[in-house]
């Protein structure tokens, strides 16, 4: 069992991952929007996330293409 | 049931996309290493795949990190 934390900013780039590879996998995914929940920026930047849609899974930063810059959502 | 192919090099970003996404999807997945399979690139290319390792589900493509171009394995 993974720990599977999906990072997003409800872009159209970001539903499209949600929707078509987080709800994919076999494990449970946490869904956290950035824009929103941005008490967990530093956690995701201190995962290495530097964009939206991101995966982190078992600390391990993937970034799947490419919606948005963390940067940007501060 | 998706159709699902990930596109890779053989490269460590690849690997590990591989071993921790690409494996943790409920469906199967086809695995195509670019490197050798070239005769695969036209059909990765049409999908909108431009680097790897990618994934391809259902005809959408989806960039995870960044290996290596497309163009750098023709």
């Amino acid at each position: 069992m993974s720990n599977v934390v999906f990072f997003h900013a409800g872009c159209p780039v970001c539903v499209a991952a949600e929707q078509t590879v987080a709800d994919a996998l076999r494990d449970d995914v946490e869904k956290v929007h950035l824009g929103i929940q941005k008490n967990r920026l530093k956690e995701a930047e201190a995962a290495g996330v530097r964009s939206v849609p991101a995966l982190v899974i078992d600390g391990q930063p993937f970034h799947i293409n490419h919606g948005a810059d963390l940067a940007d959502l501060k």
